[in-house]
């Protein structure tokens, strides 16, 4: 793990993605919300992915220089498409649109449709937040998950995110997927060779299994808490997949095995005003005060701290904004594939430790 | 297990409301909710649950003749008051004015506080189903779970649902709450004098314990899926707690502990209507077509059947409507004594099996 400068780091992406054929704004917007999650310490979804996101391009699976499109919109809805480009740029621009709306609106939603992989589902909810709303954000994904009696994936494993702003804590962010655990979890096992607990995936049978190899040879995710989160992801399918009229189920192409078709993902986005519910400034003091009586509880044997969610995030990104961005070596590596497949070599220096 | 005419039920448990001195509709509300729960199966949530309503009356915390008040309301938005009463009608009534708003509103939110416990969460999604629409519903509740670190409960078990339309289909409905397992099953193992698995309680200390008896001593109840389950009780205590202007966290009362008191319960409801995005008839033959696909995925070893969320409340309610309500032996109890209350003794003869 070594650390970036936030800034050289933005640069640098948003120039590939140019390279790309991204126009710069959307360029920008991409590049700025795979760092903001890197701070966050989801790796998973930050810098990790620029390669794919060209790869898809250079494949044809992507147009980057699609743009958001409203297909309708009235008081307290938007009926989006991102024109089959990129999912992040046209989701940012999606909550600008909601947070528009949002002002003069108790409650707003929008969809997208036509979209593609949108990184953190927090992303935009927090965006909400930042601007004083609780925000919702959701997308179905290819399948990855067997649902309940079933031995093969059916549905996505969904992410689903909210977020709502404090008044001295900066506010709630919680961003999950429905799989017991996250991909990446057992990535990481596949490649160190360990095993993992029985209960997280199934293999190609649908039988339990302890080895992470089985989810590169036909095994599936198995959802969190059983028919809960099956129930989940199918609340996300319904209005990030139905309601948004974008591909359900395996309707949603996997950008890993098909990157030159487009995947339709869709998105579902919500925006509560809290001004029409009794106040801004009330509703803020009153997370606090939540917040404050969840995390001074009496804690558990062995544990030191109780967080409030996205708390740990937000420390990072503190953390990150101040001593520079901690990248993993996989997220490095990744982003020195990206610079090759645009020309333009990966030569930022680490910051010293 | 004993099945009682659907109608003679619903008919007794109305007369035992109004003799609590709730008034003749709110009455017949609160007995077809509470009967139709128990027709779906969830006994914990249906008859069983008269004599406490009775009891909170007839202790001063509820007021019998409380009735539903609009504080403000818009467009997309209605803030409503039970007015210290019954949880149920006031939700049944807020349901319907939620749909009202909703045939002209592609989103609507309604918030209720100074209420109850408003029996299963699912009522209320599924009454915006059967009229077209997407229906969400949450409560707070009295602390229960002790949050991912913590020893001792903070946060209530926070029931959420959400229920959509199809055509062949009934549709998609989907009712949990935010602990491992619902309370109803630690009852019954305590009952019966069994053990539990670890995992599913603490005890006071905030030990795991696979002893039932401990959630009767101090002890809490753990979240789903750790930090997930935490985030989605935090989820509902946002909406149905701070922004209905309720009480959150330990405000709300134990109606066992202090049926005495206003609880100040709050529940959140929300309407999505699926003709601003496509069409009604386009939007139920999108979920047929994503429930068919869940249903007919090749089948987990050992597995027969794979059901969607809702389709075995669905069928339970098909069977009682053709055979009677089936009633477990504590739901009869619980009938029994609330007709003690009221000075109108259980007489209802079960049908011949």
């Amino acid at each position: 793990m070594q650390r970036y400068d936030v800034t050289q780091l933005r640069r640098y992406c948003t120039e590939i993605f140019q390279r790309a054929g991204i126009p710069a704004e959307d360029a920008e917007l991409t590049s700025d919300a795979l760092v903001l999650t890197d701070m966050r310490g989801i790796n998973s979804h930050g810098v990790l992915r620029a390669a794919h996101y060209i790869t898809c391009i250079q494949a044809g699976g992507l147009r980057p220089d699609g743009r958001l499109e409203v297909t309708a919109e009235g008081g307290a809805f938007l009926r989006l498409s991102a024109a089959g480009g990129m999912g992040i740029p046209a989701s940012m621009r999606a909550t600008d649109l909601l947070i528009e709306h949002a002002h003069t609106q108790a409650i707003t939603i929008a969809t997208l449709n036509h979209s593609d992989h949108y990184g953190a589902a927090g992303l935009y909810a927090q965006r909400c937040s930042d601007a004083g709303l609780i925000g919702f954000s959701m997308s179905n994904t290819c399948p990855m998950i067997a649902v309940t009696g079933a031995a093969v994936k059916g549905i996505g494993n969904n992410p689903f995110a909210y977020a709502a702003p404090g008044r001295r804590h900066r506010g709630i962010l919680f961003d999950v997927c429905m799989s017991v655990v996250a991909s990446g979890k057992i990535q990481i096992a596949a490649a160190e060779n360990k095993k993992i607990p029985t209960g997280w995936i199934v293999d190609r049978d649908g039988q339990p299994t302890d080895d992470p190899q089985h989810i590169y040879q036909g095994g599936s995710f198995l959802p969190f808490a059983n028919h809960k989160g099956y129930g989940f992801a199918v609340m996300v399918e319904l209005l990030a997949g139905i309601l948004a009229n974008a591909g359900i189920l395996s309707e949603v192409r996997s950008w890993n095995k098909t990157p030159g078709r487009e995947s339709n993902t869709g998105h579902c986005f919500l925006a509560i005003n809290p001004a029409f519910f009794g106040g801004e400034e009330h509703f803020r003091q009153r997370v606090d005060q939540m917040l404050d009586s969840l995390t001074s509880a009496r804690k558990a044997p062995g544990c030191d701290r109780i967080f409030y969610p996205g708390e740990i995030e937000f420390n990072h990104e503190a953390d990150a904004l101040e001593h520079g961005v901690p990248l993993p070596t996989p997220s490095v590596d990744e982003l020195k594939k990206a610079g090759e497949l645009v020309g333009l070599p990966f030569t930022l220096p680490p910051l010293p430790a």
